[in-house]
């Protein structure tokens, strides 16, 4: 490791403006960002993104995913690079913040390392990943999915968009089909900062989350079957409502999931009741179940009980799985790092395991991995009101760029 | 009244022919029948149901709201007529026997009272209403409604389908825009046979319901309200879940209109959970709460019950009254002659409250009127499997054709 001393100094000023800057391709009135993947805001925030990385001398390429990367080369060119970065795109009435920050930070963080005029070992290489939210195209992380060999590449081409548009040809009208020898195939480590998307750090008034790993999930389906009857002819002794039993199951599930008090996390996002109308007494109930866990054997603990809950029910319930993902669990050689950047740095934290799922998770598959969290104000993401406080991604920013250097020195 | 000794004697082969022949119009796959008000559907059946009035040499005329009347001249052509009757439209998929079953009996007593060559002293009129269901004009009952001074003609000529397209003009375009002289205005009482809608008198096995009232109702909206969060990232102990907070609702309603056991009932019908993503924590949930008794005091007093127990919640809800009908109660001595009739055909019977809403609802306001129920298989009714033995049919029509000869000589 060369022998010099390097504190933080990440300049914040800097780092606002072009958040700033950032957010205002795709802006909503209400102080939000709409840029869906490989849309035009999209090319836009690539161009501005691709710009920046070239005025601060980085060499500048793109992937067969649309995946882009500015490289930082180090005094071992050689040696595996280490890797930082996030995604640009959004949800509809996104926020400004979930992964923009972690694009833009990475970017601080290397021209603080240029600006001191010290150089790394190894390469840094800055990345932004193509459809990261899976908001226009389905499932998430198509980007980094293939990178980590989660997906094909043909597979990741043929997805459409809600009006039938190919990611291919969306990709290559936007102007950014690369090539496949600038994927990135071996890389040192890939550490990426991200908002926190909950509550945790904010309410312990903690500014960094040392991320540990990705909770596991399991995705089901419930439909309770009952007996549609019309609402004002049928006693209530000779019902068979769906969605009292649905209901019933629902409280169970939080009752249970709240008193095992060990990370688990259970949740109904969605619920139909059928025929649906004011006066009829629903004859079946469809709901989706949530589960997550950090765990893998206790996630899987956790879905045995949760069925065992549902079938105690007297209703008529089928259960079907449309999702699921193991737990994650991230380099401990990389979180100790962040930790120690965290004391260098003189910030509050705690290790944390993110309950949503990032580009991370993927590239964990292929290189030692973590993440750094900052805090969402209000615990809120993916909406316009979505916010990080300036002096936690000031931190945040310091942290990260100290946890590169410790990598791309080691 | 004239000295002629009645006996049953309706021919249910040619009841259960007409019914046949009528359930062809609008027939669905599965046995039931789409036959929407004012559709081209609605305009067969009722120049069916014309001709077989005339063929029996009934006076046929039509009023201004396509309500149809056919007359059986009595002794006494000046004495207020017995009006019978119900309606020909269906909903989406609706059943054979709602409505259509109740304007053919009526036909078949008439034909049984010409056949057996006796005359009553008032006039009989059968009438079919337009628009019961409400299934393509909202609200039901519009044709009963302007008759009994519920709705003004120019509301209900200004009614729009779900396309847009007008009462008025769908009513002229079917050929039924009749003249306002047409409608009946000094009734001597009303008489509605209809299916029960519901399971009582199958599980009681009683052929006929002599139906004493109709429940009233109140319909409430409630708005459950949390906060959206993450799925995976927000600890179960930091969460708003407006749905939890709504199930609980719901369970509780349900447990509370169980126990009381005195013919009240509670039904929420429709629920929709926001922003209804599987990996989202529902920050409002909207529900429907539809409350019915027959009693006038004990529904305030049930919706005063049910607001104190949402109320109770912990969650921040609020209620929207969205609709209410009071309790009807019908004639003592229209329900008595009905029961009379029961015991002189000898079949087995129980007074019932309607649950559901129907015509005779808005007849009751301007004339003596009850209403004759004949059990539904499985308490089904609104859907293709809508059934009820024709056995019962039979005493049904019967139980009609002796009240309308005893309402017709009083």
């Amino acid at each position: 490791m060369p022998d010099i001393h390097v504190q933080t100094g990440i300049k914040l000023e800097r780092l606002k403006n072009r958040m700033k800057t950032m957010a205002q391709i795709g802006a909503t009135d209400k102080g939000g960002v709409s840029r869906l993947a490989l849309t035009e805001e999209d090319r836009k925030a690539r161009k501005l993104f691709i710009q920046w990385m070239q005025e601060l001398g980085l060499t500048t390429r793109v992937d067969d995913l649309g995946n882009i990367y500015g490289r930082l080369e180090g005094i071992d060119p050689k040696a595996s690079p280490v890797l930082t970065g996030s995604h640009l795109d959004s949800v509809p009435k996104g926020g400004k913040f979930d992964g923009t920050l972690g694009v833009l930070a990475a970017l601080e963080a290397v021209e603080t390392i240029k600006e001191k005029g010290i150089k790394p070992l190894r390469s840094i290489e800055i990345v932004s990943f193509t459809n990261e939210e899976g908001a226009r195209f389905t499932p998430q992380m198509l980007g980094s999915g293939v990178i980590a060999g989660k997906f094909t590449k043909d597979y990741v081409y043929g997805r459409k968009d809600a009006e039938g548009l190919l990611f291919k040809e969306e990709l290559e009208r936007i102007g950014f089909m690369g090539c496949p020898e600038n994927r990135i195939t071996c890389a040192n480590s890939f550490v990426e900062l991200h908002i926190e998307q909950g509550p945790i750090l904010e309410a312990e008034e903690k500014s960094i989350g040392v991320v540990e790993g990705i909770a596991g999930f399991y995705w089901l389906k419930l439909k309770v079957s009952g007996q549609s009857d019309h609402s004002g002819s049928t006693p209530m002794n000779m019902r068979k409502d769906s969605l009292v039993a649905a209901s019933s199951i629902i409280t169970d599930i939080y009752q249970w999931a709240s008193e095992r008090k060990d990370g688990l996390v259970a949740t109904v996002g969605q619920i139909q009741a059928f025929p649906g109308i004011i006066n009829a007494i629903p004859g079946e109930t469809v709901f989706t179940l949530d589960i997550r866990h950090a765990d893998p054997e206790k996630l899987e603990e956790a879905v045995s009980e949760a069925t065992s809950i549902i079938q105690q029910s007297s209703a008529d319930v089928t259960i079907t799985e449309i999702g699921s993902n193991p737990p994650v669990r991230f380099s401990k050689e990389v979180t100790s790092l962040i930790e120690e950047s965290c004391k260098d740095a003189n910030v509050s934290y705690r290790k944390i395991i993110s309950g949503a799922g990032h580009d991370a998770m993927y590239m964990n598959n292929i290189t030692e991995t973590a993440m750094i969290f900052v805090p969402s104000t209000n615990g809120k993401s993916h909406c316009e009101e979505e916010h990080t406080a300036y002096p936690d991604i000031e931190k945040g920013a310091n942290v990260l760029y100290l946890t590169l250097w410790k990598l791309a020195n080691r």
